[in-house]
């Protein structure tokens, strides 16, 4: 490998030069393995944020970070792979019924998924409120469940794209989260190492989501197609609501529930509709178009398939979910309709009571979070339920209740209530 | 202090906005103490070296390194005192003639001077190239010399502006030393610091000095001036040539050689033209523009003040300078007007042939540097000497030749040669 220093890159990124290849490939190890350290690093990571990266440039920085360390292979099972990945919201437990779902329509999901921090929950953290699941797998053991049951959700082992996670701790606390390229290399760098065959990829837009905005989430949709199709996954992406959370739970074990009630047939029309979605392009990036998710759902076989990854991973499905201790109703103010239930304020709520985590390696409570009893559209009733809180330490009711405040609104007028799409657009 | 939090500072300042003087108070203070890591602090200079701040905020930027320390004061003593700062440049020992040519005038000169890094020497390397000259003096020894001697050249203590030393070191290593606001900051919190009641600034421009182009060191000037007069201190600045080297010599012991020959009352002439031109300078700023430096300096008292203060400081004047054991020659390779020698090239090969250091603690030889004999403008012969270099360590000579190649210009035309102006601008 070329030597370069890291004064050189730095100042070339700073000074608005695209990076060449052989710098791109020598920061990165030389960041690996701790030559270049976190704060040459950091300062490049703010230049990049400010300067942007082009696309040959991010297309390099991808396959350096995928370089630093192991990449999986599931080219030996019988079956095609497809992954998912949603860059997070509020409510979003859509993993848990899709996974087991386009198993059950014959195409596996290997599903390497993470702890939630701030205020979207983590895919992990919702299923270990299942009595005796578990996340870690060994490479063996993840091979053999995708093999069995076409299914599973696990933490990611440490071997895959290192120099992402170093880079990401550091971004976490140099501001340099907000930057297009690194977003979308950190998120295409693990997904491509984990050896998926096709991508479909939900980037959530709206107050509860990380890109505000369409236009950046837009920007930052086509930078990640472009990254899979560069690795040679195929890889499309949907541009999906997230200014009103998902369904009618946010919470570990609450989502969890919600999820079963999906996979049996009932559940909430905006959890099913994005999960038999995501399905039907999961199934067509894996040559499988010719399956109907919804039948397959209507027909049970995704419940079983759900019970038998749950099972494979010491998870008991049939075992009760716990609760929380305390529970405290929000009663709507006024009668009229829900014209608005803002993301971000459920999403602070939950994670104030407890759902979510302020730090890395913090536990969470798996009962608590926050379910709400109408979506925007509903009729509500003054007096009546509009949202209930659980949490096993009823102190967090009141910080849960501010960020509660000014959430939602109640529309007594006769304004036709217009709902937002669920689904703005699709790239591919 | 209001509690602040650095990636709130960080971000503030890469989404374009003005710190505020609390932000800016906490950081400083946080980072000297360790709270702000150096990873946060890269990131933050970068974010300020691309979108810049506003006078206000590199005003209170400086005030905050200030408070990071100790000051000293010099009001107790008998005379008025003055200071001089340059940026930085090749053969530029005008400190050593100019601090004894005030201090005969009358004016007390407490200079705080740094060692060199890179292809510019460092005043105190210099010195030290006397027998017995000692760089270090406390606070009292520093006092006691102003009174009686009236010049003091030393090593700052580490106690001025610690958060400058910890940031001047990271920004080194991060690709942020050419920020104006931290570089403007960093010289005037030590200066300010130090306590002078006045204070000359050097700003060098052209091939050989820090800033290239008479644009950014006209910006850098006038950000200098403006906050020694926001801290009370009367301050003006010179613009003055760093195209060509200045003198005839570059290296420790060669250029106090020269710089005796113009406390002798010789020297060469832009030597002679700077020295006086700042200490004209120092003087009106010091109330005592009554004084005519350059009757002091043909009255032989500017001598008498450079043996007293180097024997207040351990040197013998009367000891022979060391000299380096290798000395080569490089001809003119044809006759005609030398019409360029470029103070970069030159200032490159004393670095090279030891006369400066690659890196912070390395040992610099005393002897070591670079002798032209001829300035831009002068008639030049085919083989007869043009450069002279000196060295302990003869494997030097190839590489400091390579520095030199491209580096003058002679010609054989008859095109007059029109020298640049020594001095560009004055600001205050």
């Amino acid at each position: 490998m070329t030597q370069h220093d890291a004064v050189e890159v730095i100042t070339a990124k700073r000074d608005g030069h695209e990076l060449t290849d052989s710098q791109i490939d020598w920061v990165l190890d030389a960041y690996t393995n701790g030559v270049v350290r976190d704060e040459q690093m950091s300062a490049l990571a703010m230049a990049i944020l400010l300067n942007g990266m082009g696309s040959r440039e991010i297309s390099r920085w991808t396959a350096a970070m995928i370089a630093s360390g192991e990449r999986m292979d599931f080219s030996s099972l019988s079956r095609p792979t497809s992954d998912k990945h949603s860059t997070g919201g509020v409510g979003d437990k859509i993993t848990l019924p899709l996974a087991p779902l386009v198993a059950a329509c014959g195409v596996a999901v290997p599903q390497l998924s993470g702890r939630g921090l701030g205020h979207t929950g983590g895919t992990l953290d919702k299923l270990e409120a299942i009595p005796g699941w578990r996340a870690a797998l060994s490479n063996e053991e993840m091979m053999a469940q995708l093999e069995s049951v076409g299914a599973v959700i696990c933490a990611a082992g440490a071997g895959l794209a290192p120099a992402d996670k170093k880079l990401y701790a550091l971004r976490d606390v140099t501001g340099t989260v907000e930057a297009i390229p690194l977003i979308a290399s950190s998120i295409m760098s693990k997904k491509i190492a984990e050896g998926t065959g096709s991508l479909v990829l939900d980037v959530k837009v709206g107050s509860g989501a990380f890109m505000k905005d369409l236009g950046r989430a837009t920007e930052l949709a086509r930078t990640m197609v472009g990254l899979g199709k560069d690795a040679g996954v195929r890889t499309v992406a949907l541009l999906t609501d997230m200014s009103t959370p998902l369904g009618l739970t946010a919470g570990n074990a609450l989502e969890v529930r919600e999820s079963v009630e999906v996979l049996a047939g009932g559940g909430p029309a905006d959890v099913v509709e994005l999960t038999l979605a995501l399905a039907a392009e999961m199934l067509a990036g894996a040559g499988r178009d010719d399956v109907d998710p919804a039948a397959v759902l209507a027909s049970g076989a995704a419940m079983d398939a759900w019970n038998a990854m749950i099972a494979a991973q010491g998870g008991d499905p049939a075992a009760a979910l716990p609760t929380a201790r305390e529970t405290q109703v929000v009663v709507a103010p006024a009668s009229g309709t829900l014209t608005r239930l803002d993301a971000m304020a459920v999403g602070l709520a939950a994670w104030r009571l407890g759902a979510g985590r302020a730090a890395l390696g913090d536990s969470v409570q798996a009962g608590a979070g926050v379910e709400w009893h109408a979506r925007p559209g509903d009729a509500v009733v003054q007096g009546e339920p509009l949202l209930t809180l659980h949490t096993d330490e009823p102190e967090r009711f009141d910080r849960a209740l501010e960020s509660l405040a000014g959430g939602f609104d109640i529309e007594t007028g006769a304004a036709a209530f217009v709902p937002s799409p669920l689904i703005h657009a699709r790239l591919d």
